[in-house]
């Protein structure tokens, strides 16, 4: 029989949709033992807050956040809320032994991740943060692969996350929608918000960067802010583009931009090495590039897999090949890899500590942006 | 508040995972005013059926059809099992005055199909059949836009679904999970369970099929049961192609096989018009291919139209742009018309009637592959 | 020390302008022993001639085909006029002992071809027909890899040719540039013109067809004469579809069309066999996709081979890998064929006697659109 | 009547090979008022030049190219020999008066490049340097629509060139197939090989470059001289990856590796305005995709412009709709434009002085990859 966990939501965004549904369909398809409940759900705006918590059926609501960390029937917290906020709730969260699941970043700067680190580290409480797209299974694929040597030696990562929904100046800043632009509440702007998803499924496949140069750009410099009308500076970086050298000698490239017109949220990779070379985006997300140099020269290419097979990570719980899945369902697979970490006792990654490293390379592009140096991590 | 809406479930395979899925999720994305319970399922394998009634929270099994469809606590009856007994628990479900939701085809032939359209609609209860690739955002909006003339006069439609899964002769036939190749079962081959998707999306989309005629072959002509280990011959058709003229002139061309090694449910389709062509393939679903004639000479070219912003079909209730959906919203959105539907009163197609007409013309295929005669319809 | 071979052009149009510029190419690249001349070139509009001779550095022209034909210093006829004059021609120059080289289709039915074939067979000279897209390189390695059995058993075989250049109703038919839609020059609309094409490569690839059936269609019934204005009744096949069965078993579907809005020349073709398919399009003619089945299953997909490497057909006279070559190529790489053909005594094929089969098959295609029953081949 | 212009060919490579096809296709094509013609070529290696002069028509060899540059039936002299030998040539070509056409880079650094450009201009002769891929009819296109405000203020300029053919260490440095691994013959790696023609097409489409920081990396540390078989240091750039600011304002990145597994030629350029977005890539040289904002939001996309049209840059020219070219047409429509500028007085770009900037900028990019630091332009 399986076992209960309780959910507390901290939010009623975007993610907390995203998470929401990976809680209430997880135990459909993957048999853990555990079977989530969407407990309760806290945040300040009680009409938009009712709305989610109605949607989703949770079966109670707080209004603030404190009082959902303070409840004994609650199990885990999960944080969807702006990055501001997590360092505060994950440690109060982590102090009442709850377990806690933060939205990416971890926090707005490894000086401010470091507390959280502990908090959770000295609780003993499972943490992880929702960097979903390793379990996007095409992905999960190339870690494997790699990890197996099929690629053998790496000479050359790269990866790109463009977006275009800022290039407009009547875009403004601050408020609910909007805070990504404001650095106060999201540290940084594309670096934290993009490249970071970028960087911590490259330390992932391809281990810890050692040093990285970096260009930053804020291409349209005042933006109003949503609520008050208020012309403010644009505090964030619009642009980021980035050359790294990985420990493994291997170079990397990381670019991301909120000015790129055509592009939603193209997230690519590219993995180059002695043998082959993997390459996936994140718009055509079940297809993996793969090369083999290994294949008879006559009709070696560059193979577009369907990674819809039962043989596929996560895709054996799914339907039948040649039938896709979305983007919800990376967060599904990172909510089974939780439950199935609490029943191994082998936490799922990326905990606190291991998102730690990916807030300090993002804390290094901003530095280096500035200053123009190579930085050495 | 929403009514709750209770479901008796017919089966435990594939489908009955991806329908109750839909029933599932539905309200946590569409406020239609209803909310699906999972009320019953009934199959006749009792070990089979209590694990996915515990893995999708069903409050209560049923070992006869015949006894779901006898509960007064029931609304609504989906039909999940092999095409053979579509017909008698349809129309029981209706004569029990109950909502009824068949999986494609409705029947294995029209003779089958017409009680059942008469038993739904003597009994006044809504009905649907589950060809769920209408609710493919890209397919919704070729639908729309064909309808609002933007392609203007029609010339072609094509459309193919590829397979390879019964290349083998070791596949056997029958029972449980190939019963698709058991003629009995199925009614045909290829051409019910796949031609049958891609005509009811060219008639929805480009009308009414005047005449046609068709191949038919079965490469391999004798299988083993998958129970009995007897050799039998194997009555259904393999592959199928069709060529066909519409009312509106244009002429169509479909093709249907399980034996195109490197596809696994490659259901593609194309139109082409005076002024533009649409091209979409399930294997890539999000993705619209549009070739708009009026473009500039210059810059005309095919677009690949990543379907996933808020003003396309259903997308205003999912994520954000750029981030994909996968082939089981296709069956949540067809929930949502259908509960639309029973809110405004006009029902969510295809109705056991619309869809009966496909499966007289999957009859004229089949009839054509033995005559070698065109078959007017 | 290469030999000369004086070549005497009958035409001046596209065809001719593809065919001099393969004549003059071809000894850069392939070392055959030959060195093509540009001798003469013969029509009867005396400006259009003069300019083209003088672009190409033709050493002469005539204004008769027949005094060209009756020239001593001339080795081959190459024949690059509209259909209804090959026959005329050929023979002609057969019998005067030249070798004979006919643009595509051979005739403009079988009856027309079959003497054409004798007059070769009997004067005993070397011919042959343009088919030249088995010349693509990334065709030939198809016909090479499905000839040694790289794909096992073949089970399906499908091609199309679209293009959209007559969807105005406002085209003329007949004169110089238009004379394909005149049915007198042409012999049949798409089926002569696109689909031979697909019959060419097919047979060749695949084997002979045993039977068909056939859609035809007109979908403009009258143009007007280009030279004389006058309204006429339109004679040819706007549109044809094809369904055929192979002597070897397997299945073939094959469509054209001018009214496919978007396509300009989509000759794409497909076979599938048991242990691998192959795909290629006209659009992207130097990648090749090929599905490999005995690739582990994991990283089991469609492989894109650009075919450019030194060890692909004909691509070793060429760049480097990587770069890509054009549509003349395959006339480049046909020429080449023929003199290495001249020096080995074994014959460049489609000869006349092989394309007087792909003749055959499209009177067939022809007459069953007619009939709307089978024909046997 | 077309006026004689006299080529003098330095070399006999690959390089030689695809301008000797430019100058001897040319007029068939292109009525320029010129008709070029193979005089002479030039080279040490007796045997190779004999065989290269024999497959090509020249009239006449030389084994020195001093002899070439002072006979006075030579108009221009055409250098494709290793960087190293350049200057020498040019300038020794520019005080005979002759014309000067150089295989890019114009020279190992901007040092040697100076007197280069001093030379022409003294002479006042006719000088072009072969990037030949600003002539490739979509790059063409895309330098067009940008001048003429088609995507309004830029944002981003991203390009690489991939390739993987170094990756064995066996591969030596040296001599006549490898001169470009030994930095004396070459002045660098990839950087003036591969980056140089990213940089003369971005420049030639984007403007200036104001600044740049770059990463360079030699994998492989010592290989085998091709001739010697002694073990010495590799001196070149294998691979390198640079950030810059254009004075427009935009950002760039570029890289070029020898060590990406799967990638022969990949020449991809992609840049980002305001108002649309262009993307090309050399392996399918005939395709650009194009985004335009402007075009209604349900159906906005990337565009696959098949510029195969007779209104697309060069193709008027060339066949018809939908039948593409080459590779070496690029070098074919350079010559086009350089004798088009011999008539016309407005000479071709890129001079030799228009190409110094390029080579300005890659001894930017190997300074930077030594220091780490920013370089000011």
């Amino acid at each position: 029989m399986s076992k209960a966990l309780n959910i507390g939501m901290v939010g009623y965004g975007f993610m907390a949709r995203a998470h929401s549904n990976a809680w209430a369909d997880v135990a459909h398809f993957f048999d853990t033992g555990y079977r989530p409940v969407l407990k309760a759900a806290a945040a300040r705006n009680a009409s938009k807050l009712r709305h989610f918590a109605g949607m989703w059926g949770y079966e109670s609501i707080e209004s603030d956040w404190r009082t959902l960390v303070g409840r004994k029937d609650i199990d885990a917290i999960d944080i969807c809320v702006p990055n501001d906020l997590h360092a505060e709730i994950a440690i109060a969260a982590a102090k009442a032994g709850k377990m806690v699941l933060c939205e990416k970043p971890l926090a707005r700067s490894e000086a401010e991740g470091v507390p959280m680190v502990e908090a959770v580290e000295k609780a003993r409480v499972p943490n992880m943060v929702w960097y979903n797209y390793r379990r996007v299974p095409a992905v999960s694929l190339v870690k494997e692969l790699v990890a197996k040597g099929k690629i053998g030696r790496v000479f050359h990562y790269r990866a790109k996350f463009l977006q275009d929904w800022t290039i407009s100046p009547e875009v403004p800043q601050g408020g609910a929608g909007t805070w990504r632009l404001d650095v106060d509440a999201a540290g940084s702007g594309v670096t934290g918000d993009l490249i970071a998803h970028c960087l911590d499924t490259a330390i992932w496949i391809n281990g810890s960067i050692a040093s990285l140069t970096a260009m930053t750009e804020t291409f349209i410099k005042e933006r109003k802010h949503v609520i008050t009308g208020e012309v403010q500076k644009v505090g964030i970086d619009d642009a980021a583009a980035v050359l790294t050298r990985f420990q493994n000698g291997s170079l990397g490239t990381f670019e991301s931009t909120r000015y790129a017109r055509g592009h939603k949220a193209l997230y690519t990779l590219e993995i180059n090495g002695e043998h082959g070379s993997f390459a996936w985006d994140l718009h055509d997300m079940n297809r993996l590039q793969w090369f083999d140099h290994k294949v008879d020269g006559q009709l070696r290419g560059w193979s577009s897999v369907l990674v819809t097979d039962g043989d596929h990570p996560y895709l054996g719980k799914w339907w039948v090949p040649g039938l896709i899945i979305g983007y919800e369902h990376s967060f599904i697979h990172q909510v089974a890899d939780f439950l199935e970490g609490l029943n191994t006792g082998r936490p799922a990654a990326p905990t606190f500590r291991d998102a730690l490293e990916t807030t300090r390379v993002c804390d290094a592009i901003i530095a280096s942006g500035k200053s123009g140096q190579w930085v050495n991590l």
